[in-house]
């Protein structure tokens, strides 16, 4: 690899005018300098790489035939938009991504001018960029709006939506299809397939394309396919591209290799989507006990199948599409469709496991109120990445889940404390025939002691908490989840030392509460700790309960606000759960008695 | 109109066994039956007239194709299915329609097993039947599925979304598109030009049919178009689909005439898609001044613009969609992208507002969290039919937005108590330049004194309560919006002949909250009234405020369930908002002193 800061001065020198007037070998050596310092980068950060690598030509090519920030381009997700930030102005501080305050690893209208639509969640950009366009129309500008599409993007809904309103909109725009066959998981469905027969019948000279028509009905006027990776190629289909653009909004279909350029990355595409810092793994893996545990319980009950929306790997269900391929279902990244789906087959007596990231569950929200829980149908829900999630920022923390889920009637929302639990509440949940979410972080804490055996008289029971530590004191903490206890132990740690304790207990269940424990418990004063929002969490649900009796509650969550990129102790700490302040608090608790 | 006694006799009288073997004219005979049922019916109770008169000899003939309830059946929304009612042993409670207790304006579980899935929203019935289709092949039984969807929802991205999915999942199924040309309002885009250019082709028997390559592409046979209004085309039709059935799944494109039967509605489809029962009419509606208000801001502000999500005319917009057609968007059943299109139109200055209902906007919950709060981007949410909505039942109670919008960082949530705070608070969005919520019930009480004329000293200002009657007696009553106020007012004048008083503030925003007037506030006892469920709105944000005070805080709300289908007033009162229980507090706490 060469030299980084040898990549970052180089790529520093690219000034607008000097990518404008740059031969086309410059451009090549400049497109190999934007891949070495992708790769140092990701490398030394982490972050998306397989997919930044397959767009370094094509983005090139963009920033040679248009003239951003004046004209404008919306990345669909941002996984590929690395290349974009390195040539405009942002090389200098590439070695800030995904750091605390550094640089973002997808696009953001607060980091630079060129970034005029942020994104993170799959979908919105064709959408993004037809407001864009039409608010020029209206104010009579003159610029050309880009909207930059992988092909996963293209399976969800939202574009299709977008797609559809061209006819209404009537703003023109270039519609960039970036085609690499991959989403996180390979791309899947029919319109992967006819994505497909539109370049085999290109390849073939074949000029009946049918396909085209698709696009052509909806008013995209397709430019044809270009090699994304060919520097040449893409800067004639560019200039094409731009000529049809006046006349009407325009579908460029550009073919790319993710990955490409990094041999070991171009093999395995799917495990360098997003890659972690050299030397960073997690602890311990939910997501491979979900795996695990999913497999055990499908050879016993075939009821069992698990859905997916493009994330088969990360949510750790590789074994089970292996074992069970007629029981496991990708559909693409299309969350609210693998809900109602879930709901069908539960409707119609499977037990459906739909794994999912915290923040994309945000997508499906309406149907998990309406096709699950107003039905009340056994889907189970595992919420992957809960909490903060750290270095992806604002759009992929997992902090609204508790808050958003438990407004929903009928819905059991459980929280593991260990992995251990995690195990059982799965099981729990294939027993019971209810709506069932249960969320856990992406990493075990480690320092947890697993707090009971599967099938031992501590089982796990719906709706019932577990006391942990119990003594004498008049406090009580009351925790959601592996890393609030993990906070608990640390805090009572501390407060040992000065020969004071605390109760703990172990809040299993958001939803039902366990008003009997509730009722119960005599401690005057009540902490609770959640890795959440503040509002709608535990600590409010808590309150509730004790609205008007004589405890006082105080609770630890996050405040108000979008949680920004950083490492994941340093934001819980920040925003909200800081464990100093809460020892602080007991302190001061018990002092007062 | 025929005695309705007689028709429902003979519809009483339709078993299965006789729809299978009646003839043709009798088959005639029973539509026309069916028709004056469901226009006597729905005249009285109000309801879906328009799509249900146009689907009637489509569902005579599905049901003498098929064999409900063995076979499976999913309406898409809903709006559709009275006849399916009538014919599936359901003729002798249509009387009850939307009413109390009575048979729901959609299909639902719980009220027969021939409605195999529940719906009210857009674009589920695709995934909804490939999901039953394939826990029937995974159990290795043998019925078969259709997908009943209308022309409107074909312009939603789930149905796209499960269209993808058809090559993924391979469970046959039957797609039939009831085309009319209109969601509640005309069907709008490309894919509604995309299907009357294939009846364009179809009627000059013109060969070379390219758009059927879309649906042949994503999986599905065409089976060709037919006259939904002409029963033997009809039962043809459905006999050539399933055959086709066999080999893998198929699309019929019904075409059917929004009305049929009925030349008042035929003639204005979209003014009797939903109609109110006779005589019953709104008092006072916000929709109403929402359009004139628009008008006259857009008229000095070149910036706004309206969004809706096919819903012009019930949300009050055609005075603005007539008046300024370059700045009014109706994309469709599409509330995801019409929320992300409104936030790329703010991100380039102009100032949208996106009408819509309660309910449908929880679709859009993502992308109001990343698009528009996340980016602070000033897009004012004209959020109609807010809380308890009525006959429409479970799926469209506007209960939970509160709750789900005030978890979202950055969004300001105004709650006007009377249309003229809303006029002004419409204005107040237009000056700021922040996430905006409006929330408003359909119809205003009538009992409400204007609270302030726009422009005095009383104006509105973000985050400001206003307190309405001050008097010493140490309760105050907090509300949100006017059906609270309403309530309040009621609660005080029975309280007032026993010589008792209490202040009322009304909480003009639930965020931000007023904390200079609540830090303020002396009384000891705060009860709160909302048109919302009680978790998560104004009574939790105001208990959180006062923890660990020595305030006493009572909150009235609605409960944690899903509230069926009801007069409005009943199910205030029986779900979590009883006058009576309000007063008999007030009383008590009174007492207390």
């Amino acid at each position: 690899m060469l030299c980084a800061v040898f990549c970052r001065n180089m790529l520093k020198n690219v000034s607008r005018e000097a990518l404008k007037s740059a031969s086309e070998s410059q451009l090549q050596t400049l497109c190999a300098d934007i891949r070495e310092e992708i790769l140092h980068t990701v490398s030394r950060n982490g972050g998306h790489l397989a997919s930044n690598l397959g767009a370094v030509e094509i983005t090139v090519a963009l920033h040679r035939a248009f003239d951003f920030p004046r004209d404008k381009i919306v990345f669909d997700v941002g996984h590929q938009c690395y290349a974009h930030k390195l040539l405009s102005g942002r090389a200098e501080r590439f070695d800030t991504l995904r750091k605390s305050g550094g640089l973002s690893g997808f696009p953001k209208r607060a980091e630079s001018e060129y970034d005029c639509y942020g994104t993170g969640h799959a979908g919105t950009a064709i959408s993004a960029a037809l407001g864009i366009a039409k608010a020029r129309d209206l104010k009579g500008e003159d610029y050309s709006v880009v909207a930059f599409v992988g092909d996963g993007s293209f399976q969800n809904g939202l574009i299709y939506e977008a797609l559809n309103s061209l006819e209404i909109l009537r703003s023109n725009i270039l519609v960039l299809l970036n085609d690499n066959g991959m989403s996180i998981s390979p791309t899947v469905g029919g319109m992967h397939e006819l994505l497909s027969e539109m370049e085999r019948e290109q390849e073939e000279e074949r000029r009946d394309n049918k396909d085209i028509a698709l696009f052509e009905r909806f008013g995209l006027q397709y430019a044809g396919i270009c090699n994304g990776n060919d520097l040449s190629d893409c800067l004639n289909s560019l200039a094409r591209a731009r000529e049809l653009l006046k006349k009407g909004s325009v579908l460029l279909h550009v073919r790319t290799r993710k990955g490409q350029g990094y041999a070991f990355s171009e093999n395995a595409p799917d495990r360098t989507h997003g890659v972690s810092p050299d030397g960073a793994r997690p602890r311990e893996e939910y997501s491979k006990a979900l795996g695990e545990e999913l497999c055990k319980m499908a050879q016993k009950d075939k009821r069992i199948v698990a859905v997916t929306a493009a994330m088969t790997d990360s949510l750790g269900l590789r074994p089970f599409f292996d074992q069970f391929p007629e029981r496991a279902f990708d559909v693409g990244i299309c969350e609210e469709h693998a809900c109602v789906l879930s709901a069908a087959l539960a409707a119609e007596g499977m037990k459906p496991y739909y794994a999912i990231y915290s923040t994309f569950l945000q997508r499906a929200f309406d149907e998990i109120m309406h096709d699950v829980c107003g039905q009340n149908l056994p889907v189970t829900f595992c919420i992957d990445r809960a909490g903060i999630t750290g270095a992806d920022g604002e759009t992929h923390q997992g902090i609204f889940d508790l808050s958003y889920l438990s407004l929903i009637p009928n819905l059991v929302i459980a929280i593991p404390s260990s992995i251990a639990e995690f195990r059982e509440m799965l099981h729990l949940s294939a027993k019971s025939d209810v709506p069932f979410a249960i969320r856990y972080p992406r990493e075990g804490r480690g320092n947890i002691l697993e707090t009971h055996k599967i099938g031992t008289e501590n089982s796990i029971e719906i709706g019932k908490w577990h006391i942990m530590h119990s003594n004498t004191s008049d406090i009580i903490v009351i925790v959601a989840g592996e890393r609030a206890l993990s906070i608990a132990q640390n805090v009572r740690k501390r407060v040992n030392k000065s020969g004071k304790d605390f109760t703990i207990v172990n809040a299993r269940f958001l939803k039902p509460l366990d008003e009997k424990m509730l009722t119960k418990l005599g401690q005057k004063y009540i902490v609770t700790i959640e890795d959440n929002l503040l509002a709608g969490g535990l600590g409010d649900a808590v309150a509730r309960f004790y609205r008007n009796s004589a405890k006082e509650i105080y609770s630890f969550g996050y405040r108000d606000c979008f949680i920004p990129q950083g490492g994941v102790d340093e934001l819980m700490n920040e925003y909200g759960i800081d464990e100093e302040k809460i020892a602080e608090l007991i302190e001061e608790l018990y002092a007062r008695g």
